[in-house]
Order: C-alpha cells, then sequence, then structure tokens
C-alpha cells in the first residue's frame, strides 16, 4: 500500500510563537520523521494575502517561518517544504475546483457566517469588507489539499469543516468527470497542548499575548518573567493546574519533571523561583534551535534554496496530477 | 504614447455560426489590421468549464474556434492569439485579485442575480446549481484584462458590468499596494450587426437556431432555405425591415447591393429567388476560408503551433507583470 500522504499549511502572517511550537511545530516535525508518512509542509503566501496587505509582513514572515522549521531539524530531504506560490498548478487547480464547488457550500462556512454575523451585529452590510479571497478561501484549500491528493490533514477542530468541503469538492469532480481525487480526511489530535499566553489566555497573536519562539536569552526570561500569576506568596501552596506558569512547564518537561514541578507547586514554590526554572527548561530546548535560526536569518539563499528544492519535488507530483486534471476537463493540446 | 490595447475573449463552447461572425468575429480581425492598435484575442477555455462539463465539447469547440480565427485571416504575427490555460498568470493573478476584490461586488453582477432570480421563481434555494465558477467569473474576467493592461474590451451591453468590475478591482488594487494596473474601459459598438436566426430570434446557440460558420455549400444552401418567411407570393412587395433574409442580406452586402435587394423586395421578389441571391453572397464571402478552415482542421499542429506562439509572446506581458504584482503584495525570493 502506499504511504499515507499528510499535509499542513502555515499561513504566513506573523512570527512563530510558543504556542505555534508546541501546539504544531514541534509535533509536525516529529510526525514527519515516521516512515509509514510522506509529510508535506508548505507556507501558505496566498492564504496569507486574504488577511494581510503588508507585503513586508509576508515576506518577512515567510523567510521568518521558513528558518524555523528547518532550524527545529526538518528534513527536508525527506518531508516535502514548499512555499505555496511556487507551485502555479494550485491556482490553476483552484479555479477549476470553482467550477466543481458549490456556492452554497461556500455560504456555510464558519469563518465567512462569523464575518456576516460580526457586521449585521455592527449594524453594516453583512458583506461588508468582506473579499472574495475570504469568501472562496476554502476552494483553495481544497486545491492545496487535492493537488497532492493528500489522505490526512491534521486540523484543529475549527479547520474540519474546510477539509470536508474539500471532500465534497473532489467526490464532485470525480464524479463529473472521471477518478482523479483522492477524499482527504481531517485528523484532530486533541492530545495536542494548547499552549497560553502571558495573561492566561490561548497563546495567540490576536491577544497580543504572545512568547516569540526564538528571542534571544534575555528577552525570553523577561518574556516569561511577564506570564500573569496570583498574588500567593513563597511558602503558600500554588494550584497548579490554574496556572499558565506549570501549564508551560508540562508543555515542554517530561513526566517525572511535571511531577516534580507539580509538587514544588503543593509547597508553595515561589512564582519567581518557578519562573526562573520554567525559563530555563525552555532555553535549553530551543538554545541549539535558535542559534541555528539566527545563522539562516542571515543566510537567506539558503533558505530560498530549499524551498526552491522543495517546489521541485512538490512540482513531480502536483504537474502530472495537474495534466490529468486538464485531460479530464476538456484542456489539452489541440488534436 | 503606447498602442491602445483591445481585448477579446472567445469563450469555447459551441462552434461559431454566422452570428458569432457578424457580431464579433469579422469585426474584430478587422479592427486587428488598425496599426493604431495592439489587438489581444484569446480562447477562453477557464471560462467554458464554468458552463461546460463536457471535456470533448471543450476540446473541439476550442479547435473550431481557433481555426475559424486563423482560417478568417487573423495575423499572428501582429495581434497576440492565445489559449487561455496557456498562460499560467492568469489564474494565479486571479486568486490575487480575490483578495482584493469585495463579494459585495459579485453579488451585484447581473449573471449572478439572473441565476438567483430563476432558482427563486422555480421555489428553489436561491443559490441552487450556481458554482464558484459562475459567481466569481467577473474576477477571471478582470484577470484576463489586467494581466495585459488592456485598455479598451469590446463588448456587448450586457458586459459592461463585468468590465467596470475589472476597473474596480484594479482601483483597490492599485490603492492597496502601488499602481500596477491600468484601468480598463468597456467599449460598446452598436454599430456591429446583431444577426438574426432562422427562426427571425437573434442568432444564438441557446434558441438552437444558428447557421454554423463554415458549413459545406449544400447544407449552407440548406440552412439559408430554411430561414423563416412570410406567406408573401412572387410579386406582391415585401417589408425588407421585418425580414431575416433581408437583414442578414445586409449583414454581407455593401451598400450598393443593400440597396439593389430593398428595391427587389419593393418589387415582390421571390422568397425563394432571394435566398439563392442570398446564398450565393455568403457562399461567395465565406469560401476560401471555409476552405482553409477545412484543411486546418486536417492539421491540429498548425494550429497547436499557432497557439503555442501566442502563448510565448503573451507571457511576454504577463510574466512581467505577474512579477511585478508579486512584489507589490509580497511574495518574492526570500531576501
Amino acid at each position: 500500500m502506499a504511504k499515507q500522504r499528510v499535509l499542513t499549511g502555515i499561513t504566513t502572517t506573523g512570527t512563530p510563537h510558543l504556542g505555534n511550537y508546541v501546539g504544531a511545530i514541534r509535533p509536525a516535525i516529529a510526525a514527519s520523521r515516521d516512515e509509514t508518512l510522506d509529510s508535506f509542509f508548505f507556507l501558505a503566501d496566498y492564504h496569507a494575502l486574504i488577511k494581510c496587505h503588508d507585503p513586508d509582513m509576508v515576506r518577512q514572515s515567510t523567510k521568518e517561518i521558513a528558518a524555523t522549521w528547518l532550524a527545529l531539524g526538518l528534513d527536508t530531504d525527506k518531508a516535502l517544504f514548499y512555499r505555496q506560490s511556487d507551485i502555479p498548478e494550485i491556482p490553476e487547480l483552484t479555479w477549476i475546483l470553482n467550477c466543481n464547488a458549490a456556492k452554497g457550500l461556500m455560504n456555510r462556512a464558519h469563518a465567512y457566517k462569523a464575518a456576516v454575523q460580526a457586521n449585521e451585529e455592527a449594524g453594516e452590510d453583512p458583506d461588508h469588507a468582506i473579499t472574495m479571497g475570504l469568501f472562496s478561501y476554502p476552494v483553495l484549500m481544497a486545491a492545496d489539499i487535492l493537488m497532492f491528493n493528500a489522505h490526512r490533514i491534521p486540523v484543529g477542530r475549527d479547520q474540519i469543516q474546510h477539509v470536508e468541503m474539500a471532500r465534497d469538492i473532489a467526490a464532485r469532480f470525480n464524479h463529473n468527470f472521471r477518478d482523479v481525487f483522492t477524499l482527504p480526511e481531517a485528523v484532530v489530535d486533541d492530545s495536542v497542548a494548547v499552549l497560553q499566553g502571558l495573561d492566561g489566555r490561548k497563546m495567540s497573536k490576536s491577544y497580543n499575548n504572545t512568547i516569540p519562539l526564538f528571542l534571544a536569552e534575555k528577552p525570553l526570561r523577561k518574556h516569561i518573567n511577564k506570564i500573569k500569576t496570583n498574588l500567593l506568596e513563597p511558602g503558600e501552596p500554588k494550584d497548579p493546574d490554574t496556572s499558565t506558569v506549570f501549564q508551560m512547564w508540562a508543555a515542554f518537561a517530561d513526566e517525572s519533571e511535571t511531577a516534580r514541578m507539580r509538587e514544588e507547586f503543593a509547597n508553595g514554590i515561589a512564582w519567581g523561583e518557578a519562573k526562573k526554572q520554567l525559563f530555563e527548561l525552555v532555553n535549553s530546548e530551543l538554545a541549539e534551535a535558535r542559534e541555528r535560526y539566527d545563522q539562516l536569518m542571515e543566510d537567506p539563499g539558503y533558505i530560498e534554496n530549499e524551498l526552491q528544492k522543495g517546489a521541485e519535488r512538490a512540482r513531480e507530483y502536483s504537474a502530472p496530477l495537474m495534466r490529468s486534471v486538464r485531460d479530464a476537463v476538456g484542456i489539452s493540446t489541440i488534436r
């Protein structure tokens, strides 16, 4: 049996933070070492354009994210690592899928519906400030997935619907023409940690509560010291299960170290001491990769080469698939 | 001053008929000889996919339309003649324009609104059977136009709105990023004849009343004989202005020949005789091109080469424009 293909896109807006690392990057890189899988990772810069009209931010974020995955040891001879915009077959497939995707399907997409609801609550026209990019984003995502006949798409719960749409569009195309596409499945791993941010809410760029992944030591320590805690004094027992410090500790420590810190909390460890230990732990896991990251950020040509290599490998899949798609719909040389 | 660029797309569904010839192809080829203009003609096969899920029909129509334009003497060293699907920059630009096109704009497109109205009248869901292809077709059309910074788009009245949308999207992009796109203008030429079909309604594939352009002599004569007339006998004066036979005559004859036929109608020419003369006139205009057409249809390699040549020339425009667009939005090599 052919290897299962697992595909993950990373939108190139913003700087990777500890939440991305713990919740997405670390498990993805670990999974890419699984010999029973073929992993596809791509920098989703066409998706970035939906929300971001700042070219410098898109450029910078693309660079930072690529450097991050490389610094963390993604094996680009094994996993396919490419930039979406290097694969001209993707926008082409997007158009062809448009012709096989019901508009009604898009009307029901959560992200679109949420934007409409926000508009209605604000007394605006329902489609106020909604672009065709936002509205048809699930079709682009379907093209990302179907282009490589990916079997499994690891997603958060909020993205399951989009994978189901890709599945629906693929089935419709296969029915209208012939069996070209694999029907993909969403895979939700609830065991993956959702990291809390400085303020105790989910760590997220939109809450402005993140700790950037590759902060230098000093600012990393500073950020960790800013994590919100309660006013309990040293010696007073503390509840680990409501503590962001402990939650972050557990995301980086092994089982026995986690158990030890739980004890320390019961024994009334001072917040300052807990944060000091947390810094040491996080820093030790990241220090080496950070050094590589800093080197890579100084060596853009190397990053670009890696992405070019990835694009070349990815096009070994996308070019023949696109030929089948074109032939199926009637686009071919005159004969 | 740079030459004005005039751009025309031809959707590759169906076989060219006399109505297409008189209303679109003949004037377009004449205009392409105007030294003050740069003409762009393209086979709009991505558009064909919106309405047509029959690959053989798309293929056949693409071949027939390409052969038609070549047979009629389009000078492909002067005019650019290419197949939309040979320009990978077009679907890419379509996506980027999506991110700059308001969904509200598409909600107001006539073709979409007409489809919704038909659904509502049939008691269906408003978006019943409407694909994302139909809904976002104006964005693809904007990409077709803006890709070549075309100034003038000759259209029928029903297409003016789409050119205005392209203009709107271009202005929005230029405002969001920088001045990349020329704002196109719709050009409506009301002097161009709209040919009537066999039944007296506008000649149109959807009415099934067409006369295919390159019918062989015998079937051409047969078709012309089938044009609906009234029951007036030979010798009875006939009204040229309500006659499809006369209308078609006027579309092929020069002024003096038209005046002569008007006289003949007043003098009570027999329908059979009028149709005979009409056949001779149409046939004499088309006979030579028909021969070339038949040869071309037997020589698919030649047609393909012409389209490849056109694509190569077209990409001399589209590739650098796409580089500017990418740079403007933040898609570029890592640096």
